[in-house]
């Protein structure tokens, strides 16, 4: 498979080691154990927004050895390091760096979306190279990226194409985890010359199949996934069913109440086809632990994230 | 009027300087006059992101003084920032901070758009103030935010709690001015028990004026506000019915085609509920002036300003 395309990439590395988990890195800086923060809070005691980037990057470092064997990918949410302005902003990408150093696949959890010329920069800070005189550097070097699709093919296609040039990868919101997604994702859209009467989420679904299709690699798969949550597992089945190329993202596992059993529909029937997130239970995991104290919360993690990929692997 | 609510303030200002300007601050290096790039070139010629962010910061301060009196309130799209990374970032801050501080109130263009403590997370760190210890500082320091909605009322509700508490305002994406708006928007839903046959930026348009409902200023619009292309004037004059408290955050005059005449329909009868918003024509007016070189880039885009805001009164 190539190893330049990003669905033959993750591929490779579900079959190698055996897992579809990917660990969402979404610190929150009170839960983060109180050795990490007092180091850096003593050490930076005028810069509170500095010593907490530097505290979650120390932790974010914990994690990533941790589960470097057993995740395929990290997705840190990066509203979590924004809020810390651009210290956080730091911290965000040294985190992605750290993780491809280790061998992760990444994800920035961005959920962009825009027009034009604003989607093309966002699309090149994220996944491609941006240019200041004859200087050319990646800035946040993920290797793929979420994407909100409220503004149509306009707000996709510069992703798609930073996609193709730099071996990336894009998971476009099609069913989202959320109580509220139906809002919009569910109205029912009437039937036209072309379409069968059928909720909003499926049409996207469509567009994701389409907007891939110049783009699928080796694997069979695109670089266009989809936003699939755990929580709606008959619609996934349906998804699956109108994506059959596209790489399924699943949030809504574990913490959010998504089972093993209700992320089955996510895969093709070869086992692949999707990576299933879970962000709170694997990284504090700590701290519902009786054998862990705050010290081990990487251990403690590792062991959270073996459990995942185990009781996935045994419904597939 | 109120002069916490972020409405009463947006339609104070309006009234007081006769005008419905936002100024869209979307700096595009290449664009920036030589003689201010030169300038951070020479200064910090082994960091380029960081000579790029404080040229356009510079030439950021030199737009907000010269049309403070003229607009209401500017934009700055972070994608635009966020580009060059932490150092981008604080170039956006310094932005939002400057344009305050000389009167004018602002929008953070980014299109946030997430659910539960993630939205949160972008809430405050936006509109509010982000706690560390016993320090608690804005980081942002927006006076209003545009959202996505793609993920329902679970990504809404935390910015409209941080709107009422912190008298702040947000626009959400209803239609949308680029040509692709109408893949999800215009999809046509089909008629429910509640609802007549309709397309879905219509039931967004609903969404909208019950979001906002629970705070309405003494104005008489609300902290939710909406995105309406001045591309669309026919759908325009839809929503202006639907959402008859919000007020419009109008892209799409000039450099993409509208006209004075085609953003009428976003305005209430008595002139107020729309603000419209150009960036390219007035920022980079110096490009396409004969009576101005780029060292008057900023009495050029003055000069635009007022000429536009002196087109939209002439048919309001």
């Amino acid at each position: 498979m190539s190893k330049f395309h990003f669905a033959d990439r993750l591929i490779e590395a579900i079959k190698t080691k055996k897992s579809v988990v990917c660990v969402g890195l979404d610190p929150r800086l009170d839960k983060i154990p109180e050795f990490i923060r007092d180091k850096h809070f003593k050490k930076h005691a005028k810069f509170p927004f500095l010593a907490a980037s530097e505290a979650i990057l120390e932790f974010n470092k914990g994690l990533i050895d941790a589960v470097k064997d057993v995740a395929v990918i990290v997705k840190p949410q990066i509203a979590f390091y924004e809020m810390f302005g651009a210290e956080g902003i730091s911290c965000f990408i040294e985190t992605m760096k750290y993780a491809r150093e280790k061998g992760l696949l990444t994800i920035a959890d961005a959920k962009r979306g825009d027009i034009g010329t604003t989607a093309e920069a966002y699309a090149k800070a994220f996944l491609g190279k941006v240019k200041v005189g004859d200087n050319e550097q990646e800035i946040f070097g993920a290797d793929s990226i979420t994407v909100a699709p409220y503004l149509g093919y306009d707000g996709i296609k510069p992703f798609v194409q930073e996609c193709k040039v730099n071996g990336k990868g894009m998971f476009v919101l099609v069913k989202t985890s959320n109580r509220s997604s139906g809002d919009l994702q569910d109205l029912f859209v009437e039937k036209t010359e072309k379409n069968a009467a059928q909720p909003a989420f499926h049409i996207m679904a469509q567009y994701v199949d389409s907007w891939g299709a110049e783009d699928v690699g080796e694997s069979g798969y695109s670089c266009v996934g989809a936003v699939v949550g755990a929580t709606y597992p008959s619609q996934a089945v349906e998804l699956r069913k109108l994506m059959p190329n596209a790489i399924f993202l699943v949030p809504g596992y574990g913490a959010q109440g998504g089972t093993a059993k209700d992320v089955v529909g996510c895969f093709n029937k070869d086992g692949l086809g999707a990576i299933v997130n879970s962000s709170r239970e694997i990284c504090f995991a700590y701290e519902k632990s009786e054998k862990y104290s705050a010290e081990n919360y990487a251990e403690a993690a590792k062991e959270a994230a073996e459990k995942m990929r185990d009781d996935i692997a045994s419904v597939l």
